[in-house]
């Protein structure tokens, strides 16, 4: 018996993906329900077990849930947030997977009514194929998830999200939304523009058909993003402007600076290959350690929330929190805020 | 009862691969002796089970071998070439499994004795690690396998090479050395380059730590040709230079025109997206076929070698090659040619 819905729009790689997750947990008691632009894309969503429902309209789709996640491009949901402010429950939290963070926290604070908790969202992790069939329920595993809380979204709000995000199996890391989309410049969005751009390189040139037999798996590797979804990738490109160009900027001179290493010869370009793949194994052997943000939502709220709203996180959640006086308490509030109705 | 021998020099990870898929053949009618430089890489593949016996010394590596594959950075494979010469079989066929391939074809030339049969090979593939741990026998499997004959190569010996690719799963491909280059420089050494600068843009940034933080999949997946082998990419550069210089313009051009595309914005950029999604997905979905060469090596010899050299491949060989009338005749100079000993 659901006591909760949580509410998915958008039904790609990502979307689905969230919906596989959620709907794996055996103990859970919450209905997921998913719309997508494209039926067909969401009702292969829910074929594939993601979704509880799939609905045809955004109104279906928010109404009477207590989360609603965007996992649309970051454009789209632009208009969304225009869109469901009247449909959504007071209280209700929101939060994205979209790949900029700046542009939508500014969005959300304009469109979205005072009652409505947004809390952004990235989940640093993709495949080479896009759309609902390429998901799988442990796409987000070990995976960073980017938090970027609004100004205005409470506490609880917050707890919410890093259930979710701890419930997909997920790291959470607490970030500001302009520094986030800095980084992700820098780690992700030129990336994209080198794997798109090696790509033309070579399928323009006179010799592809030659050169592309002998393309092995590095060039595969390194032409990966460019088999994601162009609508995602110019929606960063549009929202992440500045900080990509900046970016481009910096990869250019680096690869000068190799062009001139080249020409020169000799010790220097060992030491350039042995010092970075010193530093890259290192990157790779121990990794940034990720933690839990500490401080943030009481453990009280948490395990309330946990234990409405995503069933077997409960106790996860009892195993790292020391349970506050306050759980019970909140109980009506966090029923309200959830899109709970009492029971009958 | 090993018939004949196989020599390893470089117990790397392809050296080591390419030991243990010839290892895993139950009906192997020959012996696989390795050698390296750092012996304890050498230990480690005979532990493996790449390598029924391990040597000190290039002269007993290649004693009696009727098949020599050189699989170290190809500066390397330069003194070996050197060295080797006096204590080669009459009639051996050797190879290569080095990045680059003009380079190493005019060493053969210069360095090796006109009775030595060299066939230079490059199969394109690799994995994050290098080292002999990194190895596996289906490295190959799938893989193209570029094979450039020397003028001076006999078919057989072309036949000798053809049969060892084939056995490891690989699928041929016969190209000119300088071509090879050319393209390689596009698909595989460029690449290399945008990987290490990519990494090292991030790295030298300050906001490393907080930009390793949200680098995902993406990040890891454009990096990780850095983490290969340093002395071979120092010698895939000195071996290629003008290729590469010219491909790193090409690159450089790219990332302009892209630069561009998003100053000036708009539907351009979308188009960019869309058509190399399509584009790139067309290369993987429908991969340029890749056909075993025609016409080189008369099926008999190719049978004759088979059956000799790589026991089990003879079957395989036999399906596709109707046989010729020569390959008695050919037995005992094949033998000569392969280091076989008669039996006594």
């Amino acid at each position: 018996m659901p006591q909760s819905r949580v509410s998915i729009i958008g039904t790609g790689l990502i979307g689905t993906s969230i919906g596989l997750a959620l709907a794996s947990r055996p103990d859970r008691q919450y209905e997921i329900v998913g719309a997508d632009r494209d039926r067909t894309a969401a009702r292969t969503a829910k074929k594939m077990g993601a979704l509880d429902r799939e609905v045809g309209s955004l109104e279906e789709a928010v109404q009477g849930a207590g989360l609603v996640i965007l996992a649309v491009p970051v454009v789209a949901a632009r208009q969304i947030l225009q869109d469901i402010g009247r449909y959504l429950e007071p209280g209700v939290v929101i939060t994205d997977a979209c790949s900029t963070k700046s542009d939508i926290m500014r969005w959300a604070q304009e469109y979205l009514p005072e009652s409505a908790n947004f809390v952004g969202g990235h989940p640093m992790a993709g495949k080479e194929k896009s759309g609902p069939s390429a998901a799988s329920a442990d796409l987000f595993k070990d995976a960073t998830w980017a938090i970027t809380p609004s100004p205005r979204a409470d506490e609880k709000a917050v707890g919410v999200v890093l259930g979710l995000v701890e419930t997909l199996g997920a790291i959470p890391l607490y970030i500001d939304s302009a520094e986030h989309d800095q980084y992700a410049a820098a780690v992700s969005h030129v990336p994209l523009l080198l794997s798109v751009a090696l790509f033309r390189m070579v399928r323009d040139s006179q010799g592809w058909e030659d050169a592309s037999l002998l393309a092995g798996p590095g060039f595969r590797d390194l032409t990966r993003l460019a088999s994601g979804d162009p609508v995602m990738s110019r929606d960063i490109m549009f929202t992440n402007r500045e900080a990509i160009l900046h970016w481009i900027g910096r990869i250019q001179d680096e690869l000068s600076t190799v062009k001139k290493a080249l020409e020169i010869g000799g010790e220097p370009v060992l030491d350039l290959f042995r010092s970075t793949q010193l530093d890259r194994d290192t990157f790779i052997e121990n990794p940034p350690v990720r933690r839990r943000p500490e401080g943030v939502g009481a453990p009280s709220a948490q395990d309330a929330m946990a234990r409405m709203f995503v069933g077997g996180l409960y106790d996860r959640l009892k195993e790292v929190s020391s349970r506050g006086p306050g759980a019970p308490k909140d109980d009506a509030e966090l029923r309200r805020k959830l899109g709970v109705r009492d029971n009958p």
